[in-house]
């Protein structure tokens, strides 16, 4: 019987991510990997993930990742074979007013095969601000707001850079969050939100129109989590290019 | 633009699930719920959700599910409406010599759709031992082994009993898991275990020849995540009935 | 030499809780025991908790909970034993203007010990509302405002309620938190909170007052965690009623 | 009302952490920062801490840990200021028989404060093999064994090197753990474990044996989890060396 994957989940390593500036920057990723074996290959070679992966600690990179597939392929003369790799990612954000330089921190995931498929997905996660539009418009004061989370995938066959996804998602929110702020950058993101309320809908939309007018994204989903003030559980609203673009040919 | 789903996420809620034996159990759920709803749908209206589930404490059951979501549909006159909730699941086993008796706890989850694709997926974990065939095979004595988790997942438009996919995936291992072990019962297990050594391989084909000799599974995936007792990282692997019918019919 | 303790970690067990109103709620405990053990005694031996765990399934409750630790060190000839059962704990809520009833959950731990210390502590957690004062004072229009949670810890000799603790920590944040609400709910919460601003700060001394002010509360800590919208990590405020009584003889 | 703690929560931060043979390794810092504040010192100036961490971007090292500590307290005038950080940290092994060199990942935590105790706590946690003597002892064949976790914390007044705890830990269980092993060597450990078969209690008592001798460890806790393959819950012992001393005192 065909065995649909064989793999190692849950390494934990280092490596170098290329910063769009030119230099890279150092973390550490959670890392899976699997392949599709044939029948006939015998067990216990999975070793050879772990093996490939040692041998690759000085230049981990994004153009790496092909090639450390491309070779577990051809190591377990594998039909195909997957990786995914999640790990912190730090991008230095000035604030808003007063120009203070912190370290945003985000969670970012590369995931491809080689064999099959043949793609690659880059998922780019980040904070954001959502504040109610309902709750605006009926309150005398005030409005609710919290933290939301926007996760967004996308399939390109070129390079799209982590800081450009980023920046898409937090141009997309009621604000963007901050590591560090002064009083006077407080009152910027206070008024900013209160002046753009969105729901959550609101969010995804606008990250759909801005992932489809980017010129290296050919599809994309986007999910957005809002852990609302108001309950104890999430607002939720998602949206996948495929059915917008289903829906622009009916 | 069409908004693929918006929902509700991470709802804690008590529910009553029926057991194989006739009688039912107390448990807590987490709960997410989405609809498909039309571009003019007033947002907000997700609390829409919550209303339904509150006025659902009393009876909640696996039937109850498609009522539930049936009601999503038509309260927001969405195309389609989706839920998954996942909960602890107790099962009382007799340990193999002594037959003492102890609870068992597995989790379990219910996801399901209506107005679209319309089908109910039931979802059984449970925590088995794999014993190495390659450490056994090479050492003087003993052989590495480990607990590991077994993710099934199977499609059914009949009734298909929780008790069972968990009888099903425990008789797949190389031995299952008890809360409560007496002597002679340690050694049963340390024996069964060397006895019947397993690669996560062997483990997931196991599962997938007794999920398909199973009448009512029209559908299922496994997947296999044992916890190395001699490295950090896990070793998994994963079927999909698809492929299996598709290599067959090759 | 001495072992301070030995026990088992992370059993799931279901139990049920007396309410405040006489009756009593279902629900799913995660529970670790452990003994302090004279150095004759075997090993192995840590199955008698489960035993006797096992032993108690039908009537699990508060005054159990004592009962089962002096089952465990006789069982054990142990000096000493001490258990924690952490669950998640229901309470129904009306919205505070429309009275729509709807179910909050909230997280509750019981711990103690007998044969040492012999005392009980009840945790309880709450999410609450907090709105930031310095950036309402700043800003021409609205707050930031985010979900919190605040952990109330009591040491008592008499018995306190589960709900009673809730009810003295929504009472002081900016506003408590309900699971469903309608729009004049939500103008509700969302001009109460505006009209509170709290810092972190803020929320901790009022549960102080409260809890100092509590007849049965002989000892307390409280921490509040603010998961501000406006950044992505949290603020925190914690006070211990020793440090207070401390102060207050200085 | 004196506020013991005020504080952040969660932060993420790129810190480098200076190895035993005298270079440095890069990782991120999961980080807490706290300091126990006047009555009259104004909120909001929590930001202090983030502004602090944000200068400390180039050269964040063991040393840094106090220097940082020392600033907050001096920036906010506060009687204490307390920090933890947390962060994966890794060590090339060479397998036992072939020498295949690896990279294993443990998780490591500074802690400390200034102002008050004045005390500085090393966490290092590793990941062993425990084999049941129990098991062993009643079956003809193999002996259960998991993949078990060992948290140490120490006290000191000179420096001690992660490397060291880590060895320390990985020499008190049945076997320790590899990231990569190639035939020989799974022999080898597979042998090793059932020829070294310990309890939780074993291995804790090895451990504390181990730090007592140590010449810079002034007060030591450590706890063994064992993730149990014949159970799904976990095995535990603790040992703090000051009931060790109070009983070789008695």
């Amino acid at each position: 019987m065909h065995i649909k994957e064989v793999g190692v989940r849950n390494i934990h390593f280092p490596v170098k991510i290329k910063e769009k500036g030119g230099q890279s920057q150092h973390t550490i990723a959670t890392i899976s990997m699997q392949a599709s074996l044939p029948a006939w290959q015998k067990s216990g070679c999975i070793d050879t993930f772990i093996a490939i992966l040692n041998r690759s600690v000085e230049a981990f990179s994004v153009r790496r990742f092909r090639e450390i597939l491309t070779q577990v392929c051809e190591g377990l003369q594998a039909r195909s074979a997957g990786m995914e790799m999640t790990f912190p990612y730090f991008i230095k954000k000035s604030a808003p007013v007063s120009g203070t330089s912190s370290l945003m921190e985000y969670s970012c995931t590369f995931s491809g095969s080689v064999g099959g498929r043949d793609e690659m997905i880059i998922t780019a996660r980040a904070p954001v601000t959502t504040l109610c539009p309902c709750s605006k418009e009926i309150s005398d004061h005030g409005a609710h707001n919290q933290r939301a989370e926007v996760v967004l995938n996308v399939k390109t066959d070129k390079l799209v850079w982590i800081e450009d996804l980023i920046a898409l998602i937090e141009q997309s929110a009621s604000c963007e969050l901050y590591a560090l702020l002064k009083r006077p950058d407080e009152k910027f993101v206070t008024e900013k939100a209160y002046n753009n309320p969105m729901f959550v809908e609101d969010v995804v939309r606008k990250v759909a129109v801005a992932a489809m007018a980017h010129p290296d994204i050919r599809w994309f989903s986007a999910g957005v989590e809002s852990f609302e003030s108001i309950h104890k559980h999430s607002a939720y609203a998602f949206v996948d290019s495929d059915d917008i673009f289903r829906e622009q040919a009916a």
